[in-house]
């Protein structure tokens, strides 16, 4: 069972797992992406993942069979663990926990696809639905109050499988992020009256320079102070705290935008490894006035080096409102566009 | 002239800098470090960097000629400039100001050597006695708050050049991880009137096994909650918040710790990409009461994936206490064994 750790001067929560491997030279080269070969994801291989905990699949299909369009597996090598209590105690001045948690792996695609932007739109629609179902369930659970959606796409974005493939995180802490933002979002609330992010999608819309793409629901924009190069965020124009509120006809609108945004920065940058993150409010909340769910794109284009790491600040070569223009300027097939309710700015 | 911009949300401020690239293709791949062929910091090369600001060279010399020990000149192409006002202004709901700062270059040997650990310990201290050097001087400048100094080992490391040398970065603002060390760590004063980081040091010691080398003077340890394989933090026993009040016999016992740690590391993990960073309170305090200077040293062995990215929530592989024992029975050479007056613990 792997612990959390919190670091006594920032709060930060660490998991800290005791890997299978014995000696420190097994440490020594970083990751490699599997590619080629056997795909453990593809269908047709149902078996050679633990079994599934939802699918979306035609009724009377068997499930770890063939048949499916969107399949959710734990981890085989799961970071925290669904078993037991928390266990939560002190150590002198540490403070600590079991691994508590779930580490779920969203497939999908049956097919070997490698992006987001590889999916149909309809295919896409059943992807971000899917997360709102693991989360809805997963909140249920009392001992857990966090869950995170990510996506690594390519090696240097820390994929170790190419198949298209999104994880979720539930963890029983808000990781230090989240909690920034949700403090930091209080403040300006608690000042102004006001939601930080429907002021930043005000001014946005305002100004347009920053602005990828501007749909009735959705607002997808690189911002202010963008710490990577193409960094864009993709915001609900509606405040909602919570993702998993999200409706039908909200998902469907989404997965349009992702699919085009993401679609766009493959154009423009030729297919860069990349990250998206859901940020969404605490399990143990209410819909809340300050805070406002949102998804965070971070292609991988530059490396980050000890300035950064160590000091959480950033140095960007490229401004926000020229990376915008670009991704703007790109040409998407007629398919999406025909397809999407756009309102192209710029 | 980059711009600072401030995150409205988290308070994170990041330099933007306009790149010379024009087209988003240009940032298609991550930089690789130069290896080989001619070096700009090699003895005999001086021509090829700017003019130095100061250098250790025997009296008589003649500066930016050969005959020097430790060089510092200004980074080529500089992430932040020194001349002009700071013109803080606002942009609706954003804040901003000109990029102005410093960013120095610090040459640790005229020979071509790649790490900490291939330094004499007599080189070495000129190292840590020239970062005291260039943060008492740049401190005077009353538009700038913060220095920081990191160095980068190692193409994952985000090194660009390989030969020995460290940076440093000084910003008219405080960088957000440094500000929550201070806010975090004022706090546990506040509630509980001491050091946050002199508590770690009696845990430790009284434990044990997170020590990595302990001397009398400094403690070397991995931390309860490393967030990476290998994490090793390097304090000084006696309360200190600032680098730069740093005396002599500090400078000359920290530069034997550091040798001997990276040098375990090396050892260890057969020479790995790493980073350090000295983490010290903002020129604009006086000595802090709840502040503890220290060095970070993190060796890049794991890539990170979205998941750390946007939740700052990290999944070690390696408990502190494992990779603590392992760098404890690393041999040494003799003649370090010899020099550094080391209290081993285990």
């Amino acid at each position: 069972m792997p612990d959390l750790r919190k670091d006594p001067i920032v709060g930060r929560w660490v998991i800290v797992a005791k890997s299978r491997a014995k000696r420190p030279h097994d440490f020594e080269s970083t990751s490699r992406m599997k590619t080629g070969g056997f795909c453990p994801f593809c269908e047709g291989n149902e078996d050679a993942t633990p079994g599934e905990i939802i699918a979306y699949r035609p009724a009377g299909s068997h499930s770890n069979r063939e048949g499916w369009r969107v399949r959710v597996v734990p981890n085989k090598f799961p970071a925290l663990e669904i078993e037991g209590d928390l266990q939560k105690r002190g150590d002198g001045i540490y403070d600590m926990m079991r691994g508590v948690g779930a580490h779920e792996v969203i497939i999908e695609s049956p097919q070997h696809l490698l992006s987001t932007a590889d999916l149909e739109e309809e295919e896409l629609r059943e992807v971000f639905w899917v997360y709102r179902d693991r989360l809805v369930d997963l909140k249920k659970d009392p001992r857990l109050v966090y869950g995170m959606i990510f996506k690594n796409v390519g090696e240097q974005a820390g994929a170790s499988l190419e198949h298209t493939h999104s994880q979720l995180i539930v963890t029983p802490i808000v990781p230090i992020n989240v909690w920034e933002e949700m403090t930091g979002s209080l403040e300006f609330y608690n000042y102004r009256g006001r939601c930080v992010y429907c002021d930043m999608i005000q001014q946005e819309l305002a100004t347009e320079k920053r602005i990828v793409l501007d749909t009735p629901r959705f607002l997808a924009f690189c911002p202010f102070a963008s710490r990577f190069p193409f960094e864009t965020w993709v915001l609900p124009k509606s405040h909602s705290s919570h993702y998993e509120n999200i409706q039908k006809n909200g998902v469907e609108e989404l997965a349009a935008v992702m699919r085009e945004v993401i679609g766009k920065i493959e154009v423009a940058l030729d297919r860069p490894a990349y990250n998206y993150i859901i940020h969404t409010a605490p399990f143990d909340s209410q819909e809340l006035p300050h805070y406002h769910w949102h998804i965070e794109i971070i292609p991988r284009l530059t490396k980050t080096a000890g300035f950064e790491w160590g000091t959480g600040f950033y140095i960007n070569p490229v401004p926000p409102e020229d990376a915008a223009a670009f991704l703007r300027d790109v040409d998407m097939d007629a398919r999406t566009a025909k397809t999407l309710p756009v309102k192209k700015t710029g």
